[in-house]
């Protein structure tokens, strides 16, 4: 039976025996599958499922959980009861939850944990989310350097690693300072009598608790590494980041990107669509939207002091429009080139000269290309319009395309500089991004537009 | 020394010799630094200095170059030579740089290589690039479901797995059948005289050979694997696909995505700023670009069909961009949030009517907003404007701010349903995003503004 089929089945349930009849197949599946089936219960029934489960089991199937769903859980049941699950919660996700939870809830769990639980969870909690140390875990696995390989596995199978990524053991000396670390392949594959030292790799990357999330993302990218040690700032072992918590932050990421080029207020957590409030939803966008519309006043001051010419000669009223859509969809894609490739490393604020005479050639083209058919849809849609004494169709033509043109340019090199000169400042690129830019290049084809005009037309 | 300073020395040298007398220093750094400071010396230098460091680091290193790079040391080497670098690249970026050899460059190769590795090459180079087969590895461990856990370490000793990623061990039948998978942590705390069977994982995660990658990339990130077996459509197991080969296609979906939302023809691969052409970005953005000039025409021969209203009534010519942007805008936003949801798996098509009916009340509250904005705007910027004879400011003002509020809603709600239509209809949502929907709503923002002043004003 598929995952979906067992949710299905399950909110067609009238009597809690049913699904506790569902249980043994439970038991069988990845703990994932289990959290999505459990997730959808209330905690009417949630309670009385996850008894039938091992601690070890509930705190694996409780992490699966939106943290709004763990606070719910945590509410409903005594704090006796949910230290179990709690103490089994992997410790970056335990360490979430507690961050969550009010002052009041955080003390009344605490005396139900062990010592060590609970001065891990307090350690945890103390580091802001965004940081390494806010998203490291603290179950890695340690050995010492002057161990044999024997050794060394002995201590790792007696330290019983039930939810240790051990794929990596650190090597730290009796100040806890990280050395560098050995592969579980190497230390299996080694004789049990050669020394740590000769597998050890002591050139190694690592991040500093402080260090921002995405950094620490780039690392374990960078490596590709299953998972990156992380050290306070005398280089003692604190932590590590594993490549799960990379993805979740490179997808994060990538979100908060999207939102950022399509002018929200940008979350550092992925947003559940359906779990957001209308109202919530509402606060994200209107920001943006209404700071665009306030600074659309510039625009407006423009057409306004050329009020006259546009009653004089009606045509530039038409195809205003369609300059500042050209405008705008020119400058966002060189925007979000430069501001992709300076994401990635491709380009560096040294070559920006290079950058903007590469975009400035390219922006030529383009200005070529949309210049003709903007010249072509004048002619076409205007051919029947009758035009003022003094002018000829084919001269206003002439002039709209040449400032579209010059607009293409104009709005490109924008778009490729003002990413750049953000970064400079010391700002994220990204808000230089789609929203902005169109609202930027509005005003200077507005200016280059009536600019034209006036020269020729008047 | 950090690798920039490195690269930076290395590009002053004058003599191939200064580059040799720094590799004892670069053995000791990671294998993608080693191939970052290699991989900026040219063909004339770049043979004599990887010939100090062994054929497996070889293989290793210039797998961290880009593939044009490693096209250009096999050209500039005998196959003779290039063989022991091939044999030794993990086997899916060897099979990448197959593909894209010409048929003779492929041909002169396949003589030097072990029978071994010329059959895997042959038979990884043979799938699709976008699919799990293209992005695989054969470099993964068997063991068989009747070992003892000893034995089965014996088994991953004896293979000698120098590249091979043995965090999971696949057990597989005398057909090569998967059944399942153990993980190295489980083999070695077991005790030695195990079964297999007692810590195989038999529900687990797989994906075919023809899957798209993308999917694939999401199974390891939902089970948070390090790596998922790949099998053929008899199930036996052919490759493996590794969590930071995941990481990079999340990465390129996410370029992707982006250059879809911002209309450029999207890339497969992410595309390196610097090296691409100008004649190649010109044409990845131009394609858009005029394809919506085009479709502008729509727009065009609505405004020219309201020519007439236009000269009489000016003021409808001044604010007709402002109505244009905020549609766009909100429409972009719409379609933003729906197609990421979308993604993210957080909506699904089923519930088409419930998010539109969300949309449609978040739209109410922005209208407001920015309905008031609009009225406060048109107020300011045209109180001391003349108004023709019939008219007050103030109604003229009511009327296009009430029509901007419709758009905003309008826009909206096609924002979030056009990406939901593409989808229902089997296309990419993320085409119906950012310019085609400020296309789109362009055109019915042009009707409800003239629908509107026609039937206020006129």
């Amino acid at each position: 039976m598929e995952t979906h089929e067992m949710i299905e089945k399950v909110a067609g349930f009238e009597d809690i025996q049913d699904v506790v009849a569902m249980v043994p197949a439970m038991r069988k599946l990845p703990v994932v599958e289990v959290g999505e089936i459990l997730g959808t219960l209330d905690e009417t029934w949630l309670p009385g499922i996850l008894e039938k489960f091992t601690p070890e089991q509930q705190g694996l199937i409780v992490s699966e959980f939106p943290v709004e769903k763990q606070i719910v859980l945590f509410q409903s049941v005594s704090k006796k009861r949910f230290a179990p699950v709690f103490i089994n919660m992997p410790s970056e996700l335990r360490a979430d939850l507690f961050q969550k939870l009010t002052r009041q809830e955080q003390i009344a769990i605490l005396p139900f944990l062990p010592k060590v639980v609970r001065e891990d969870v307090i350690h945890l909690a103390s580091y802001p989310p965004e940081t390494a140390g806010g998203i490291m875990s603290t179950d890695f696995a340690t050995v010492q350097r002057d161990m044999t390989c024997a050794e060394a596995l002995d201590k790792v199978r007696s330290d019983n690693p039930s939810n240790k990524t051990i794929y990596y053991i650190y090597v730290v000396d009796d100040d806890q300072l990280l050395q560098g670390f050995i592969t579980l392949k190497d230390l299996v594959i080694a004789t049990p009598e050669t020394p740590v030292p000769t597998i050890l790799h002591d050139e190694f990357a690592f991040a500093y608790a402080g260090e921002d999330r995405e950094e620490v993302a780039k690392k374990i990218e960078k490596y590709d590494l299953v998972a990156i040690p992380v050290v306070n700032k005398q280089n003692q072992l604190v932590g590590i980041v594993t490549h799960d918590e990379a993805i979740e932050i490179i997808r994060a990421e990538h979100t908060e990107d999207l939102e950022k080029f399509m002018g929200m207020v940008p979350a550092k957590e992925v947003m559940n669509y359906e779990r957001t409030t209308v109202w919530r939803h509402f606060r994200k966008r209107v920001v943006w939207t209404s700071s665009l519309a306030v600074v659309g006043l510039i625009s407006g001051i423009i057409i306004h002091s050329y009020e006259e010419a546009l009653s004089s000669l009606i045509i530039l009223a038409l195809y205003m429009p369609m300059l500042a859509d050209t405008g705008g969809n020119t400058g966002s894609q060189a925007a979000t080139v430069i501001v992709r490739a300076l994401a990635l490393g491709q380009v560096s604020l040294k070559n920006w000269f290079a950058i903007l005479f590469k975009e400035a050639r390219i922006s030529i083209l383009m200005a070529a290309a949309l210049g003709l058919i903007a010249f072509g849809k004048i002619l076409f849609l205007s051919w029947e319009t009758d035009v003022p004494e003094g002018y000829t169709l084919l001269f206003l033509a002439t002039g709209i395309s040449l400032a579209l043109s010059i607009q293409v340019v104009s709005s490109t090199i924008i778009g490729a500089g003002l990413p750049m000169l953000v970064k400079r400042l010391g700002g994220d690129p990204a808000v230089a991004a789609s929203p902005a830019i169109t609202t930027v290049v509005d005003i200077t084809g507005l200016l280059i537009y009536f600019g034209m005009a006036t020269m020729l037309f008047f």
